[in-house]
């Protein structure tokens, strides 16, 4: 595993296996794991709030034996005083033997990556990218449908601004599945976006209805539409409504079907669904744990 | 020990006794218990801010091994993004091994804990219970009372609002001791929690002067009288003032008599209390700790 | 060591060495302290932000096979609700093993000391002391240099408001080393410093202009002149632009010239000395994690 993980682009189809096959061996047996990095420290730098990845990291390297420590939030940190990202970096990289970054601004991650000699996990820059999300998404996928090759692969909701599907959707290229984008025209996957996965081979194939494509999918992400995209409320009920999932519209998917979501969610998939055999996404949460481990696992010099 | 603490109100003699003993077992060798929950991950929700109750839970989980991940401030948290309480209690079960969950509305803790499957305690949901308070509360009892059979307990202060005092009353009706309350009249004990005691066979005794019963008391459990209960500063201070406990005050009261607090104290107790043989509340609060190893203990699967 | 560290004046030669030694021993030998303070845990009081120092000390007790507790931001926890610092300090020595308090007010830890009998570190009150800063400072210049007697040691910057500095002088004068101050008029050593350093056999020498001095110095400590000192915007730029430290200054410099600097800088030093031999602040950061496990190791009870 290399020193540092920053975008999904640059992941092989190797790298990722590697990080999945580890995760499942820990979800497995997290026991022979429980002190594989005792004694070790991760520096928590999050710019920006992020409760649910901060918390999982927390937890993976709790669960490898080793322990966080914590900037804290930013009112009340050096940041506040002025430091530079770079001074705030390599101070702490002293301190601990791996840091995990969040940053509002696109690049923050790779520009203090470029500073420091210990292991670095982007958390999410800006625009940018957040790779142990679409880790914990494929191996969500592989783990609920064995295979992450042949498969049909919906992704649904806001697909102009979804920092989350396109990270995926560029992960998944690495694989033999299609991608169909469902979403209203004026949320369509950007064009720079569409050109690098027309580049990797993939055909993209886009839909603004779900019923379309619903009957062939295997896997059915979803994702929030914010209110803040559209100029007025009524266009944004209008939009919204067709991209909500319920039981009524999934009496016509496949029975295996499954859907996945990153959270927080809010209307996008009502709660009806959440006791059927197609949800996943609270299992997908909770599989940021294991993922997380196997990453920390890989990048610790143990 | 059952799988979720939620009231005080639902927990027999026996499941108290359980958790003081155990308690007593901790405080007398800490050692022992001091790997006993190694790897063990406590999840800290507090939906309101309480330092106290935080801190003491977390050093309690760690004094037996085990560790903490925290939700950290309401403001930073997903639940800033409208996510809805099940969906953040189901997917931080399935991080942690057990959960304090602190919440402003009343039921809230009932509610989390129907969503998972790992112990829950309740640290307090809005002017519902707070069962690990009234639980270090009995313990200090017993501990410089060495019974909690027997004797005559005064409850003053604002015993309208007052969430902890409730809580205790109802716990010590399962023992045989007297409660007496002590209260202006307009901040009197509530008809339905007068009502609860009497129809668990408590005599309740009401007066609105500390002299006319001081001297029969074995505890005296002071609570603040909350400025905002009071249309003018006029009242409050007139009223206020006649529940504060000095020297001068305690001149008649039994030289056995312990002064309880549930802290942070205004001006309720005077300093020049803290260093007579009266003063037992820093030790009360310094007991949260056992007691909460003591709950952890008993819930969480070894 | 004693119990509880509040200035650095309190400290003698002895003390100091004493800190420094077993410093160097943990540096040459992490591992062989990695469980020494196992399942102690150390009280975080932070009445005011400081996160370089909260973290450092937090790495400090969790590489000593320890952990923390933390009472949090102020406005989430009791002193909120108007808690005194002598009921918390009370409350929260009996949770913990020792307890670091950072607080506004000058006087405050040493206040805090006196009402608990565990072991208590001052990590700043207000224009009080910060011993653990000095004890990093005196570490990094034993370590760059070999020696603490016989140097040259110039101090740059706010030499009036600066409680690093004072701190740091007064330690150095229990060292053969010679002190240099180089700041504008309107911001020198303020006569009480200069009276005790003077008390103590010391000779102060002071500089308007660095080049005056640079010449002969070993160590150059850098701090940060505030805006806020000046009156106007014009004046401030004038001066501070005097006080800053880059690669054409420093050409003057004797080669083996060591620059420091507490951190965070804002444009003090430029980036461009960053690459340089001279540059040794970010190292003087990275040390106060071995200081501080020194201190703690020292004065916890194994």
């Amino acid at each position: 595993m290399r020193e540092c993980l920053i975008t999904t682009k640059g992941l092989s189809r190797e790298e990722i296996v590697e990080v999945l096959d580890r995760a499942s061996e820990i979800e497995m047996d997290p026991m022979a794991y429980s002190k594989s990095h005792s004694g070790k420290i991760i520096g928590l730098l999050f710019y920006e709030p992020s409760t649910r990845t901060r918390m999982s990291f927390e937890t993976a390297i709790k669960r490898l034996g080793g322990d966080t420590v914590n900037m804290g939030t930013l009112e009340t940190s050096s940041v506040a005083k002025g430091e530079s990202l770079a001074d705030t970096i390599r101070v702490v990289a002293g301190y601990v033997d791996a840091i995990v970054l969040r940053h509002p601004k696109e690049g923050a991650a790779k520009m203090a990556s470029d500073f420091i000699d210990i292991p670095l996990i982007n958390a999410g820059d800006g625009a940018g990218q957040h790779p142990s999300q679409t880790l914990l998404d494929l191996y969500t996928i592989r783990k609920s449908s064995g295979k992450l090759d042949g498969l049909n692969i919906g992704v649904m909701g806001d697909l102009k601004y979804g920092r989350t599907v396109h990270s995926l959707a560029h992960a998944i290229t690495k694989f033999d599945s299609q991608l169909s984008f469902i979403s209203p025209e004026g949320l369509r996957l950007p064009e720079n976006v569409k050109y690098d996965l027309e580049s990797s081979g993939s055909e993209v194939k886009e839909y603004t209805e779900l019923k379309d494509i619903l009957g062939t999918l295997d896997i059915l992400y979803v994702t929030r539409i914010q209110r803040e995209r559209f100029p007025d409320e009524d266009e944004y009920r209008k939009v919204s409504g067709q991209y909500r999932i319920n039981k009524k519209i999934l009496e016509n998917a496949p029975k295996h079907l499954k859907v996945m979501h990153p959270l927080p969610r809010m209307d996008e998939i009502s709660p009806e669904i959440d006791t059927t055999d197609h949800a996943i996404y609270i299992e997908q949460a909770h599989n940021g744990v294991v993922v997380r481990m196997a990453l920390l696992d890989l990048m610790l010099k143990s």
